[in-house]
């Protein structure tokens, strides 16, 4: 599961520390020895900190699954976004796929 | 926000005990008293113990914010499924919907 996406669903659940350290390596790109310093901890700690981060927010995902939920609503919802470009598609076609996969969304929702 | 989504998203973050006697009440409808006496607590410890797994879960919703995604989203999903009962459409309009509606869905996915 990607990294980002669990954050975006779960990074709330760390605490405001985790957060600020987790956000500084994986976003915001600076050096673990940078971060380091300015935290007041080893490299080795912001390592295993991340490290850490990582388990737990997998940990949620593992008993929610709800990164997995949205990730397979969005791909239906790209599939009926795709129907739109399809020119040669007819009006009774476009009627059943639209019934079909919003049913299947509603399954999942 | 509805208590049975919200057990339904977050339920899996309670405790066993907690979840055990949580559906006891509320999806089994067992009365606290015979709650009470198989799970050798007082029907107040009952009652405390709901109280506060909806307090728990509400948390959960108030940091991550995904029944409420959810819930739009399923709005917006209807409204999809609704077009195909739309007898006098024209394609341009069902097209022009389903393109409105998916990007928007996309956006909040």
């Amino acid at each position: 599961m990607e990294q980002g996406l669990l954050y975006d669903f779960y990074g709330e659940l760390l605490t405001e520390h985790q957060r600020k350290i987790y956000e500084d390596v994986v976003y915001n790109d600076l050096s673990l020895t940078e971060i380091a310093q300015e935290n007041g901890i080893s490299r080795q700690g912001v390592h295993d900190l991340v490290r850490r981060c990582n388990r737990t927010l997998q940990d949620y995902e593992d008993k929610l699954h709800l990164v997995e939920r949205f990730v397979k609503i969005r791909g239906r919802v790209e599939k009926l976004k795709g129907l739109t470009g399809n020119a040669g598609i007819t009006k009774e076609e476009l009627l059943r796929e639209v019934e079909n996969l919003s049913l299947q969304i509603l399954e999942e929702l």
